[in-house]
């Protein structure tokens, strides 16, 4: 393991994190507030070590997948446990295991909280988690190498190792063009959310958080309430903005790129949209006649499916009082997630596709022994190693998923409360049902259970190894 | 598709499950119960019925894989469907959906009950009931087989697709030596049983049904407490029963053989019985401030424990009662289930095993990308081709497992039941929690609910694809 090149991109995540820390020290002057010294204290102190610690670049430029997967491991971890200080120093989150949850659980874009009173909260800190959220819905080390890249082969293990989905395709062949193309595409999806929201009746402020915390499908809210004292018509601009963030990326670069045809190629992207509709069909029938109108059932429906299955979290009522079907297909698709290549977590469209393909090859298998069909998506073949990966991620998303549920049921919730904890905060949702539904929140479980909840983000947001090997002893062995 | 040899098949196993059900009309004679003449009377229609369809060889003895799945499929539910009719003729089960549930629950060694009171049942349906987990529990094709093998590569094709397990290991080279042999096992393990309940004092009818219902793991008792009442004696022998016909039967293949230094290397079995002594000593922990003793809570957890990671399914306590910590470890046992090659079902332990050996290759190539180490299992590797069908199946059932969730939770209960049943089902455990919990039963689900949870105890049973092919119009279509 190169050990020096781990801590010299670790330099950088923690000087480029603290300078994003002037942002909130900005708001809490604005609102003035005096917890503002707080951010500003932490940010100087932050960018001046994490600028000692990268002045000299590495002699030993040798970086491989694991040199990848350690330092995108430690650097989330090293973001979310310096992230916490400022709200900790300022007694706003007195504990400082609950402010490294609170923001494991921004930067993740999970938006599971263990604030009892959002509302309590200063401006500063409620910015600063809703912008973690946009920080880490992109991911730290895109923006790293959009402003300023590596050397070698370092960019696309890094990249590699955060992004989500089962294959990163390369949009063009340069890794930093990459990612300033997916920058400019979330930029000015946020700008233009912000500006509808901010249109349609919402304080800057509020505009401002809100998407935010979409655009990262976080899910952090400025009020106790989330979204559901809000207009029906920023109740519908949320919605349509929470799903076009889970669609892949590649749709917008294929828009911007005037492949227009290529888009309705993508198996992903259509089975997404129409697991879209039919979930919110299903559940409008199913919550109807809790409603007044059929409108406000739609409403509800399309706004809890977009949330739930882009891993967002926002709500606009209460669906722990919803029917078992509505709730078993919200639980259904904490699972499947949204799209790879999008900000959303869960075990990603794509994934899900391969292994229903792969079933349907095996079952074809018994049929005709001797036919042997390539497993196609997109009219492109699906490399064996991917599929033996997905089927492997699988296996290993049960395993830490169970290993989770059996720690945190040590503490004192109901069943239905920790099955669904632990998946909202691997597949990064964010509520589950229960003690962890739309309406409550992390604040009661045990610093054991709270510290699995933030391996389980932060795995669950990495997809599972850059977190996982940092626990292998053999990764750290030198050769 | 060769339809004429599936049917000359089916015939046979009519006709030799039609033979058994002479045994639950005897016993109603015994019993001077008048329901005597429905078994009697199927029996000889079905007799008749089996040798008639089975008396022309067809010519055409062309028998691959796809025939062997669809026999056995078509076999299975034909048992289920014909050995509801008494109870359903002589109106003990009024509906006949219910009854056949009732028996799939008895062949596939699930257990699980739609009566709501079974002591008001007779003594012949009982017997049935237990009678038909034995049957179940082996596999009704290994037992054909071990009385009037068939042509060529048919046998195998037969076990194959009956059998549990990734891996079918053949105990000697020729399959009828094999299938006498396992069930000469099977009847020896059986008879001990009997003996040794009826002498700790239970009457000769309740160790018969019970020794039958323990060897099939399958679960159904001849009392509403089910094993609760009986002596702390009895709980332990039954504890003991249930985890050894939850062991590889390989193991007791190699003790005939008199090779016991090769037991203690198979790696399955060494985990089993490792996972069930943790387990027992959790829970037995977890649920002591409820018991007067320690012995108490040793007693009913390792009796629990044993049910549940065996599939059996019996019950000494209402573990519905029990905290969440105790429950989440039962129903972490319900699906990895028992070993391989065992009476019991679930996804079996080597499974999990190679799952886990998958994800440890892959961490190892993240690490070491040049070295290519392959998959061993006591001291052998396993296939490729095998690890790529394990998770594969692994897929399958998570499919197959929420998409039955998802209608069952149509129906009126909650999620705790819903996902439960469907598990208790899939892997013929038959408890699951809540309503179906150890003192509940299937009675209230609605019939759509009902013909999901019969296709899941088949196709768990089964292994999935023997139940799902039936299913797939390719698989009768004239090549």
């Amino acid at each position: 393991m190169n050990i020096s090149i781990i801590l010299y991109t670790l330099g950088r995540v923690l000087a480029i994190e603290s300078a994003f820390m002037v942002l909130p020290g900005i708001v809490a002057l604005i609102y003035q507030e005096n917890n503002w010294w707080t951010y500003f204290v932490v940010a100087l102190i932050g960018m001046l070590a994490g600028l000692l610690i990268s002045l000299k670049k590495p002699k030993n430029t040798q970086f491989f997948a694991k040199e990848g997967f350690a330092s995108v491991g430690l650097a989330w971890l090293l973001i979310s446990m310096t992230g916490a200080l400022p709200p900790f120093i300022s007694r706003e989150i007195p504990n400082y295991i609950d402010a490294v949850f609170e923001m494991s659980s921004g930067f993740t874009t999970t938006g599971a909280t263990i604030l009892t009173d959002v509302e309590a909260v200063s401006h500063a800190t409620l910015f600063w988690r809703s912008f973690s959220h946009w920080i880490g819905g992109m991911g730290i080390f895109v923006f790293l190498l959009a402003v300023m890249p590596m050397v070698g082969g370092v960019n696309m293990h890094l990249l590699r190792a955060e992004s989500p989905g089962p294959v990163v395709g390369k949009l063009v062949p340069k890794m930093k063009d990459s990612s300033q193309i997916l920058y400019f595409i979330y930029i000015f999806l946020t700008v233009v959310q912000i500006l509808s929201l901010w249109i349609m009746g919402m304080s800057f402020f509020e505009a401002v958080c809100t998407s935010f915390a979409t655009a990262g499908t976080g899910g952090f809210g400025v009020y106790n309430s989330s979204i559901a004292n809000f207009s029906t018509l920023i109740k519908w601009d949320v919605t349509i903005f929470m799903i076009l963030y889970g669609i892949n990326f590649n749709v917008y670069f294929l828009i911007l790129a005037r492949k227009f045809k290529n888009i309705f190629k993508i198996e992903e992207v259509r089975t997404y949209l129409i697991v879209i509709v039919v979930s919110v069909l299903i559940i409008t029938l199913n919550i109807f006649k809790m409603y007044d109108s059929f409108g406000g059932a739609l409403t509800d429906a399309a706004f809890q499916v977009a949330s739930i299955i882009t891993t967002t979290g926002f709500a606009t009522c209460d669906f722990n009082l919803w029917p078992s079907l509505a709730k078993t297909i919200l639980v259904i698709l904490m699972i499947t997630g949204a799209c790879a290549g999008s900000t959303g977590g869960g075990l990603k469209f794509s994934r899900v596709l391969i292994l229903i393909k792969a079933v349907r090859q095996e079952i074809n298998s018994f049929i005709h022994p001797r036919s042997v069909k390539a497993l196609g998506m997109d009219d492109r073949t699906v490399d064996k190693a991917v599929v033996k990966s997905v089927c492997v991620y699988g296996a290993l998303f049960t395993l830490i998923y169970l290993g989770s549920v059996f720690i945190v049921s040590i503490d004192k919730y109901d069943m239905v409360t920790n099955f669904t904890a632990v998946l909202a905060t691997m597949n990064n949702v964010g509520p589950g049902l229960e003690v962890v539904g739309a309406t409550g929140n992390y604040a009661g479980f045990n610093y054991l259970s709270k510290i699995v909840f933030i391996f389980d983000m932060l795995a669950g947001r990495l997809e599972l190894y850059p977190i996982l090997l940092l626990f292998v002893p053999m990764m750290w062995k030198k050769h």
